[in-house]
């Protein structure tokens, strides 16, 4: 480092105390956490004046009680685990925190959280890698059906700008109740996992689009005029159906703005939980729309009621034979064997099974989480517009 | 909410104690920060186990201590503020921490901050409004001088899909030590700013060009193989000179890719200390490149050495005569009284005064802050492209 920018860094250093400076933090004393070669994570925190220090995190069923040496440093060590982005915060005296030298955090509905990758699996597909990287785009489009602008995420694969005559299949992909246009490119990882598979030769290259499936919600939070509230579950899917019914317009924006394979056979949808319920739902609606179709946890809910409720009901049998009299060329039903949907999912396959509409089943270990859609949306996209 | 509604949320909120369940938390008991009518600010945090709770944030030069009532609970609030975009962070028994009521942060550098919008002024141009959007891309280009592919942030206004016939000018706009390309996007509130604008007839339509501007770097933290490293300011525009010369590709790109006007006329480029330093540096070596040059808070440096060493030096007073023998219809020096480059730039002012070059001065108060820089974008851009 040169002296001028060392006076540089001194100067601006000094200058933090006046009135008007954002409070910077260059480093903390720790490095936390801290990914050990026996796949555990060590956290720490510099916090002498603490009584109590916690980590919350998706790698453990409770808290980790952290202990604290004679310097004041609290750490914590977890079991060995699994390649994963697990997200965790502290709890310091009673107070959920971030971690302060973890620069990193992610969004989920009002509760903010920091990363950490254990690599391995599908695990190394979660960072960015040095392949060529598709563009991330937030994207409004006019909603007839839903009145005024409304966000999405686009994704379009390395080499798009390059090649300006090639047409390219599109995958819809939906978040679930409390999430929004962000939730996949962000939790989901799905632009990392598109740009490594792609890079790879283990998906095609192809679009896709991450619309915001709240139909009372017309962007993420913060992203509104209505300023940075307070995120809340009960702004997600309601009216009932609005959503779905309007997704015609969003394929119809897509094909209009990116050069896309506009037919059946180079179209997915796929969504976990209420999204999974939205592509069940919008998928068998529309049955001339989509080839693959991906249902991770779903909410197979009908009419405001789940689906077991409702196992002959021909208003659901009828759209069903419909799609499936031009089979779509994979469906796939993905769900935890934890699961609370696990239920009506079962139910749901039962009535496929005895109206002999064939689909494709995975049943993985765990619940309602993340790491089991993250995981699905591996296994997904590699079968996509392979057959065409 | 529809008893189904109620049914899923108390299933996902008991599935949330299992192993794997992400750790959310859907709101707290605090209503934090709550902008109060007279422009003071309230902060509160239930935290009955603490002994001590701050609030450090730009509102004030030294920490707000809060008090805590009999159930446990701190506030503090703050003196009336002037309508700006402020960002603080608690201090909980020592240890730095958001808010954890306030579901947004902001990065700098290594450091999380929460927002909170005091409205009025330039501040009511910091958020969404009900307006047209542009739609923000993060799109990757190939370098040839710095190698491998980089990460810029660009800005496309309202209507540009719509009419595939129209073309754009362009700003360049760059961050400083420790940015990256996500800086002006997030805590610069380019996109709202531009947007606000826009809409208000008070901007041209223009696309923004946001690059990162560290040659050592070629993407915003966590945007790398390098995964989710702990950002430092020492990551940032070493070695010396070489993000400036590459930039003409950085044009060259932004000219192949969108509907740009490739000329001079309707070219500008601004920049942010650091960044304020690199368009000071393009614009002189480019002279036939920009018609427009915003200089906020500018590391005035030639050679490694501030310009005040050298108000003589042919090898910069070439280059300017250059510049200015076709002069810019802007060049634009904006400066806090109270920013630690004062000195240098008024040395520089000397320096283009006793040379006969034309330029207009902004002089606010305030230090080296985004306060400032916010408020010098929201008196330049809509200056720029109305002459042509």
């Amino acid at each position: 480092m040169k002296l001028t920018d060392i006076t540089l860094i001194v100067s601006l250093a000094l200058s933090l105390a006046a009135n008007g400076q954002e409070a910077l933090q260059f480093k903390t004393s720790d490095t936390s956490p801290r990914v050990n070669d026996d796949r555990t994570v060590t956290f720490s925190l510099l916090a002498p004046a603490a009584d109590s220090v916690k980590v919350t995190g998706n790698f453990a069923g409770s808290p980790l009680t952290m202990t604290k040496d004679a310097a004041g440093r609290w750490t914590a060590t977890t079991e060995a685990l699994s390649p994963d982005l697990y997200t965790y915060a502290l709890e310091i005296d009673g107070v959920r925190a971030i971690d302060p030298s973890n620069a990193y955090v992610m969004r989920d509905i009002a509760s903010l959280s920091n990363p950490v990758i254990v690599p391995g699996g599908n695990a190394d597909l979660f960072m960015p890698r040095d392949v060529p990287h598709g563009t991330v785009a937030k994207v409004w489009y006019d909603s007839k059906a839903l009145g005024g602008q409304r966000r999405m995420t686009v994704y379009t694969p390395a080499g798009y700008e390059a090649d300006t005559t090639r047409r390219y299949p599109v995958l819809y992909l939906l978040h679930g109740k409390g999430g929004d246009e962000d939730a996949w490119s962000e939790l989901g990882r799905a632009v990392q996992i598109l740009d490594n598979l792609t890079a790879a030769g283990k998906a095609e290259p192809m679009i896709v689009v991450m619309p915001n499936g709240n139909a009372n919600q017309t962007a993420a939070p913060g992203q509104t005029s209505e300023g940075f509230y307070t995120p809340d579950i009960d702004r997600s899917d309601a009216p009932q159906w609005k959503f779905e019914d309007s997704f015609p317009e969003i394929v119809s924006f897509t094909d209009s703005l990116y050069r896309t394979i506009a037919d059946k056979e180079h179209r997915a949808i796929a969504g976990l939980s209420m999204g999974g319920g939205h592509s069940w739902r919008i998928s068998m609606t529309n049955p001339d729309m989509f080839d693959y179709v991906g249902l991770f946890s779903p909410a197979v809910r009908w009419n405001g009621t789940n689906v077991d409720s409702e196992a002959g009901d021909p208003q659901l049998v009828g759209p069903l034979s419909r799609q499936f009299a031009d089979a779509p060329s994979l469906y796939l039903i993905a769900i935890g064997k934890d699961d609370f949907l696990y239920g009506i999912n079962a139910s749901y396959r039962r009535l496929l099974d005895s109206n002999g509409f064939k689909y494709d089943y995975m049943e993985t270990p765990g619940g309602h989480t993340w790491t089991n859609w993250r995981n699905y949306l591996c296994e997904f996209v590699p079968k996509l517009f392979r057959d065409n």
